[in-house]
Parts: C-alpha cells; structure tokens; sequence
C-alpha cells in the first residue's frame, strides 16, 4: 500500500519538532514546511526545522510570508515592538498575537498539499496555546478542517494532535523520543541562551522543569536554575491577580 | 451609530467590481483588498480594482502573494502553461485552478480585517464558479466563516453574498446601477481586447448577451458580434456531450 502523503508545518520550535518525530514513526510519506513570516525569531528557528527534517530524510520547503509588508501589526514581528514579559495569559500577551496568523499558514499549506496530491496538514498548536491565541484552540482547527475538506479536491483535513495536550506533555513525549531539544528554538526575543523572560520562554521552562529535566538551551546549571527560580516568580505573582 | 467595517476582495474583475459598488450603498466602512497573486491577468485587472475604489473614495490596498514562488501549479499563474479554451466546466479547466486560492486569500483578508478593527470580510463569488473550483462554493464560504469566526478577536464573518446568483444576474445589477464594465477586466489571457475564447470570456459573453448589452470590452459591433457567435458554438458543443 502506499503511505499517505501529509504535510507538517514545523517551525523549529520545541512542539512542532516533537509533532515531526512523532509522526515520521507513523506510516506517512510526509513533507516539511516552514513559514518565514517575518518574526523576529524565524531567522533562528527555521534552520532547526531544516536540521530535523534534514535528519530524518524529509523534504523541506519554506515559503515566505511578509506579514510585515501587508500591513500586519504585532509585536512577535520585525516591524513590533519589544516584546513583552511574563506570563502566556497576561493581556499584554494580545501584542504578540499575528491576527489569524495560523488561519493563514493552514490555508496556504493546504494549498500545497493540494498541489503535491497530500491530503492532510498537521499543525503542532496545543492546549496551552488558549488564553490570548484563537487561532489555536481545537474548535477553530475542526472548523478549519471542514473548510479544506469542502475547499479541495483531494478532501484535505487539517489535524492538530496536541491540541488536547500541555506544552509539558509534548516535551514528555519528547524526552522519550530523545530529541535533542538544543537543536530548537522557542524564544521570541530571538536569544540564545534564551532571554528567560518572554512567555513562551516561561512556558517552555516550566515544561522542561515539571519534566525534572533541564533545558538543553541553558548551558550551565547556574543559568537553568537561575531561569528556574524566575519561571516560579512570573507564575506565582500571575496566580495572585488571577 | 458607527459605520461597520469590513473588507471587501476585489480583483478588478466584473463580479467583484459588482459587488463593490453593491457594498457601497449599504451603510458600511469600506477598506478593498486586491491580491496580487502572480497570475497571467493580475496586473490587469487590479488597477481597475483601485480605479473603482478611487473614484468611490476608498482606501485600496494590494497584497502581493507570489504563488509561482511557493510550486503551487496552475495555467492561471505566469508560472503556467497555456490557458485552455472552451466553456467553465470542461475538465480542461482544471488546469486553471489554483488550489485552495480563495481559502487563502480570505484567510489572509480576514488577519488584514482583524488589524484594521473590521468583522467583515466580502467575496464576489458566484454559483457559476462551481464545477472545477471547489473553494467558490457556498458550503466552503460558510465553512471558512465558522473558521474566521472561531480564530479572530473581532468574531469575523466571511460572506459571499452573490454565491446564489448567476454571472449573468451580477451583470444585471452591475447594469442598473450604471457600472462602466470597460473598466473592468475578465479575461484569463490578459488581452484587451478580450481573447473571446478563455472559460472566463466565454462565461462574461454570455452574461452580458442574456442581458441584452454588449460588452463594452469589445470596441466595436462586429467585434461583439464575433464573440457572442463564437461563445454560442461553445455552449451548443458543451452542451451536446454533457
């Protein structure tokens, strides 16, 4: 029989790289894609894309998308602002949102699917994608889903298997695979070693820690306690005001 | 009470032309996006799109997506091979299909509405795009909006209001509301005048023929004669193997 041509978007962060080990164990003759949107930090994470997929013998294509020429507004963008601190479902988290920016990536990897004879698109958005990020939730990709399904001839499904997981359940699964985690990139500061303070550094530390292994990203136990000891502050002060 | 806003997709083609004028008598506050999406017929037609949204005083904005540089196929593109002659629903038109092209472009229409504080987004689709294009159709329009719905802030609505009418019926609004079609482009061969003989010139003779009205795309009688014999060779041929 022959396997099932699917696409996976994979960054190079840590989710997306676990969803591309994850599924190359699964019988499907996959290709990887990158969106080079015009973030502060896609310079760094894609080449972890290439790497992986490299590794595993999957094509990579990356199809750039200059959000910041069409006007887009968002701080997670070369054109943004700072990036702000602190906890994943703090408001000031709204900044960083690109409006519909995973509605965009589906559809024009659906496209490509389309145009390959692929007939599903995994995406690697999870559970704790919620507070600030419609775009992530389940019942927007189910929609999504349909939306392709009824919008092509190959009848392309759009499926998020993380979306009923934690960012620390992913990274479980990922220890167990061992995947070498250094090898991906997170931080929307674009830092390495990663700045520590931006939200999806706190989230991506508190997974690793609840994982009672440290993040290959820090080099030195002092900086992975250090980036420890800051995680507990940001979520403690966040559970006080809500 | 503040005017609503909301996005309006307009190629510079005579449907979408159509509905923005349509649009333009309702109490909304308008902004028109045009893609720029690498096809043999866009530079065209857009500066119709902004020559309509001028003369109507509103903001027009072009999106520039290159498909030819991400390997999605289609005769459409420039990228392409030649674009096939003969009626709407040949098979041959296929070839003419960009997969998933109005899913992106709503997709990225509704991140550009989402920025701009609107929750509207029009399409000028019609029923008559409907045998080869699986995302012109009613279904996939309120799929893509229960999407739109679910991954936007602004709870934005996708609508397709001339997706029960026929290009003809289009053509007859257009008419009443004294639309000047030669400042419209249809033509996938990008000929001025049109080729006469493409799938799109086919369907636009037709339209303006059941109206009664040459179209005033065709410089002179003969001309528009020529065309209207030639479209009805077609439709007899089609219809006697269909």
């Amino acid at each position: 029989m022959n396997k099932e041509k699917a696409v996976v978007i994979v960054s190079g962060g840590s989710d997306s790289v676990t969803l591309l080990y994850d599924l190359h164990r699964q019988n499907l003759n996959l290709e990887v894609l990158s969106f080079n949107y015009g973030s502060k930090h896609n310079d760094i994470e894609i080449p972890f894309a290439k790497y992986h997929a490299d590794k595993l013998g999957i094509k990579h294509f990356i199809i750039n998308i200059n959000f910041n020429e069409w006007g887009f507004k968002s701080d997670l963008l070369k054109s943004g602002g700072a990036i702000p601190e602190g906890h994943y479902e703090e408001d000031s988290m709204k900044r960083t949102v690109i409006p519909f920016r995973n509605g965009i990536m589906l559809s024009i990897a659906t496209g490509y699917a389309e145009s390959l004879g692929a007939n599903k698109v995994y995406l690697g958005s999870h559970k704790g994608d919620r507070a600030q990020y419609e775009d992530c939730r389940e019942e927007f990709t189910q929609a999504m889903s349909l939306a392709t399904l009824l919008g092509t001839k190959n009848r392309i499904k759009i499926i998020s298997p993380y979306n009923t997981l934690m960012k620390w359940d992913i990274i479980k699964k990922g220890l167990e695979m061992k995947i070498k985690y250094e090898y991906t990139h997170s931080c929307y500061n674009a830092q390495t070693p990663p700045c520590g303070r931006c939200s999806t550094c706190i989230e991506r530390i508190e997974s690793f820690f609840r994982n009672n292994t440290p993040d290959p990203k820090y080099e030195t136990t002092q900086e992975w306690d250090s980036a420890v000891s800051h995680m507990r502050e940001v979520i403690y002060e966040f559970n006080k005001h809500h």
